[in-house]
């Protein structure tokens, strides 16, 4: 039996009731299966952190998730910690990225299942089969680059950050985006997002994709867009940026958080923060796996509805999905809780149980959920 | 009488088509007034301008602009001058805004008419009654701060630029803000977006938008979004954005052209571009006079129909219509202008004329359209 190592993090708001359905989940397909073991081990993070030690990533956490061979989030932050708080939840988050070096962030946008189609805030027309993968580079850019704060060093009155990338920056994430649209048959498109008409940093970001691609995979289809003009087709035209989305780490910020509410419900989403580092020979392996890896919904921790019991665990509990695909290479079990959140969600009149919770406009609990999913796996 | 002189720069693609219509529209009004006497000029502009004397801001047509009341444009660019030409019409556009410190740019998204709600990509119960005006810093930011390219100097293969914000630069374009939002009765909420989470720059900005507006504006309302969060409300809920959305430069860029696209064709939309600071003083005065001001569509040179006189006139015709609002203090014109565009497209059933260009799904012509609104005018 191959033993995996998995770091929960609960976090904040609703992010511990949301977590404990995605535990459930992985811990059902541990029991049944055969030949895995998931050891599964709680730590503190985030705001809860903050209040418990006084920083939001204790020395013990990120000792763990480096040991991990995953990391399963909840969510993180309140107005507790707001933007004038001297430590905040955010910080950790950032930390823990960079730390585990987890360069590349991996967000679908698309419908889990046909029956939510009228949840979308865009016509049916338009949001019919938007299925999109946001990759997006996580540990550089304007995140991670020098910057000054107001009232410090000379120029007082001014305050800056800077955009920076390198070429081998580029290169990895481009890699990645490249192992993903491969996972799928026929390949998909490359939509390649930047600001090459005023920045320096896009410049090299738009030639550095280009070659690599180029070079490495030329059977993948590339194209460019302006940020800008990425921003009106995600309202306008989804469909168009099917595919991989592949951009820098402000833009990804904006622009999946945009495709993210496509779908009707930021519940719904998953994503993946990833570490290793695929070289050139991976190429020849289109099941690229992660060596570290951080798996959380989307959505944030949701204050308001913290303790009641009625979030919905669908964006963890894929996130677990995706744990298990990128970074325990279990891509049967990744699609059983994939084709379980399906069924749970679709109409009746497809076969499915039609569940929905509050941000869906139904009733059905956090729990419920989480029963009905396990009970289908 | 009162003469105002105007600079037009038709530029590239359907520019010449659209802006011909909107000097018609301004013609007509300085013949019909008693009062004004609008003298218009063309000059040279953008790719065209390359073609003919190998820059896209010739010396002429700089100096014509600095002596003019205002500037009304077309649109520049084209697959002719693409990113990787050394001349590139873009650069025209970015020279001209620093050279007329141009640093506040206006752009509504709305209805022109409610007839148009059937063309929105929103489902018309999210897209109903959006009314957000963007004003964008346009003169600073990331756009010119310091930048490094690829393959110079010391880290020769990175690449970076600086995201760089003053105190004065913020407050300028705040009271901007306040001004536009006090011109309507009552007063518009004020949004402020930034990403005061990660970003030094983005924490002066709103250090500074809270503090100006605290001590020169209290009566006005305000709130703080990320530009993550605000991205998603654009597209799920963009009537929470109601009145007057304030950002920097590049989130300005994108949200702009996000928000552009809910009221269903990238032909309707006007822009202004305005120098001129108004100061504590002008609090006192609603109506802020700018003392420069570029006016354009906010549509790109859409080089794939140009020359067929099938683009839609108006976003230029609007464009025009806060040209006489903004530059040359005629309020009562601009509304003219306004009320005829809503005339020329309500429905018949609403007392309109129906018109419907291709961008719209209808056949009428771009002359077609300006015969109407200066008929109606
Ligand atoms: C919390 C914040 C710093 C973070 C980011 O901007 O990266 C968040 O928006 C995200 O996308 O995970
Ligand atoms: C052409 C380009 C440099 C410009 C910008 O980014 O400002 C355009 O997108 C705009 O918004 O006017």
């Amino acid at each position: 039996k191959k033993t995996f190592r998995v770091v929960v993090l609960p976090g904040d708001g609703i992010g511990p009731e949301v977590t404990a359905e995605a535990v459930r989940v992985l811990e059902i397909i541990s029991a049944a299966s055969q030949d895995i073991d998931i050891k599964l081990e709680t730590h503190q993070f985030g705001g809860s952190a903050i209040d418990a030690v006084g920083e939001p990533l204790p020395a013990a956490t990120l000792k763990a998730c480096q040991e991990a061979d995953a990391i399963l989030m909840g969510s993180i932050g309140g107005p507790k910690w707001g933007v004038n708080s001297k430590v905040r939840p955010e910080q950790g988050l950032l930390s823990l990225r960079k730390a585990l070096g987890l360069y590349a962030n991996i967000r679908p946008a698309n419908f889990a299942s046909k029956s939510l189609l009228a949840n979308s805030p865009l016509k049916p027309t338009v949001a019919e089969g938007v299925d999109i993968i946001v990759v997006r580079e996580l540990i550089g850019g304007v995140y991670f680059g020098a910057r000054k704060e107001l009232g410090t060093g000379p120029d007082e009155d001014a305050a800056w950050d800077t955009m920076v990338y390198s070429i081998p920056e580029v290169q990895r994430i481009t890699r990645v985006a490249a192992q993903i649209a491969l996972q799928a048959n026929p390949p998909l498109a490359i939509h390649s997002i930047d600001k090459a008409n005023v920045l320096a940093s896009s410049r090299l970001w738009r030639k550095v994709v280009t070659e690599t691609l180029e070079k490495e995979y030329p059977q993948l289809k590339l194209d460019h867009h302006l940020v800008d003009s990425a921003s009106m087709l995600i309202v306008a035209n989804p469909r168009k940026l099917n595919g991989v989305i592949l951009t820098e780490n402000l833009f990804g910020d904006i622009l999946s958080d945009e495709s993210s509410v496509i779908p009707g419900s930021l519940g719904l989403l998953p994503s993946a923060s990833l570490a290793g580092a695929p070289s050139v020979a991976d190429a020849l392996d289109p099941a690229f796996k992660a060596t570290s890896g951080l798996y959380e919904p989307i959505h944030g921790s949701a204050p308001d509805i913290a303790g009641q019991g009625i979030a919905n665990p669908i964006g963890t509990i894929l996130s677990a999905a995706m744990l298990l695909r990128y970074s325990l290479g279990l891509e049967k079990y990744a699609q059983a809780i994939e084709n379980a959140v399906r069924k749970a969600l679709d109409d009746k009149a497809a076969g499915g149980h039609e569940l929905r919770t509050a941000d869906l406009g139904g009733s059905v609990k956090t729990k419920e959920m989480g029963d009905k999913i396990v009970e289908i796996l």
